[in-house]
């Protein structure tokens, strides 16, 4: 006889809104053997499980998965490797298993490499990907601004290089998303000026959220840092 | 007396599987009075209608506006004028409305026209805008690729224009998802070749549905074209 195996499903629960997660995933949360998420070494605490609390049956197991906040490839690749071992013993004993992640499962999020660590070790294991709403779209839609338009492209970049990513870039792409724009954003907002796009940018910090400000004049970035949770949207046309 | 003004819902219904569509859009169209969807003017269908159908109240009205299929600039602005107009008079005698469309309202939308041409007519209508999941992101989940990851970029661009956006673009992204690749997919896979990315790309058409056709080697796109709803997602590293 077989052993039954089961599934791993890969959630966005989309950028902190709870009324942001599709159909999809909230389905899927009710129904399966345990949720995994992800978790700083140091504490327990996950958003992503804040905001899919709801849609979590009470009894259902929640597992935190440690991953350290370092910059350490050695540790880091150990803790996917170890955590990728974890879910691949509940799916092959025959759970139902989520991982659940902010924004979406695809887009910068921890569930890409924890993904590639269990193909690597189990290329056949069960694993159907359920994509999410990502933070840059819900700023999009917070300010009314399109991301892009018509035969125009948008670039998605980590602001963790500055705005060097926009001076390196020829031609500069019509439509710009910062993310993790805040250690930088003085730069970012020096990039956008050099490049004339600085009257077409904006940002916004902890969109949503009761914190939530909106800066139209991204200069103030040179004078002071916005919040850890600042995206900043750039485009060369109104 | 003040007349009670009501309020326009911009809502993205997801690339096309039902239950992509987030809580947040099944809600509002659930209680508004009207639901606006764009269609061409040639024919009535709306697919964004078909994926929504079961969140509309039977008895709401859903109004089919036409947008013509043309190149012609005065024809399509006088296109947007008259259905911003359409949706102001419903907004500003109070109803609550939905504007539906495919996706995300914010990616290549025609909601993003309307929104400007509603707010260059009445820069004070109370609108809100509900991000969705796009098409590109279905694709990746369902390819099980991610899209972006690390300190990484992705350009997301039409491929309306070919390979060109990719041979004219330096340095090239790591990550590049072309929309619309369909009519230019020899173009783009050559251009591909040329950067040495086509190893590491793989096209997707009619995502999620019953037609649905994953190209490993897109090379193949040099002898046949694919179909209409046809992307390529395309990577530097594996």
């Amino acid at each position: 006889m077989m052993t039954a195996t089961g599934k791993l499903y890969g959630i966005g629960v989309g950028p902190g809104d709870p009324e942001l997660i599709p159909l999809k995933a909230v389905r899927i949360l009710g129904g399966v053997d345990v949720v995994f998420a992800a978790s700083s070494s140091k504490n327990t605490y996950s958003m992503a499980v804040d905001i899919a609390r709801n849609h979590i049956p009470e009894n259902t197991p929640i597992i935190k998965l440690p991953f350290p906040m370092t910059r350490d490839k050695i540790e880091t690749e150990k803790a996917w490797r170890e955590n990728a071992q974890t879910i691949i013993a509940h799916v092959s004993a025959g759970k139902q298993a989520a991982f659940i992640t902010l924004g979406d499962p695809m887009t910068y999020s921890t569930y890409g490499y924890v993904l590639k660590s269990i193909l690597a070790i189990r290329p056949d294991l069960p694993i159907e990907t359920v994509p999410g709403i990502t933070s840059y779209q819900a700023c999009a839609s917070r300010l009314n601004t399109p991301l892009v338009e018509g035969e125009e492209s948008l670039l998605i970049t980590s602001g963790v290089k500055g705005g060097d990513r926009l001076r390196n870039t020829s031609p500069r792409p019509e439509n710009i998303v910062f993310l993790k724009a805040y250690r930088n954003a003085a730069d970012i907002s020096l990039a956008l000026e050099e490049s004339n796009m600085v009257d077409n940018s904006v940002g916004i910090s902890c969109c949503s959220l009761p914190q939530e400000e909106i800066i139209r004049d991204i200069r103030a970035f040179k004078d002071r840092k916005p919040g850890y949770w600042t995206i900043i949207i750039a485009k060369q046309n109104p």
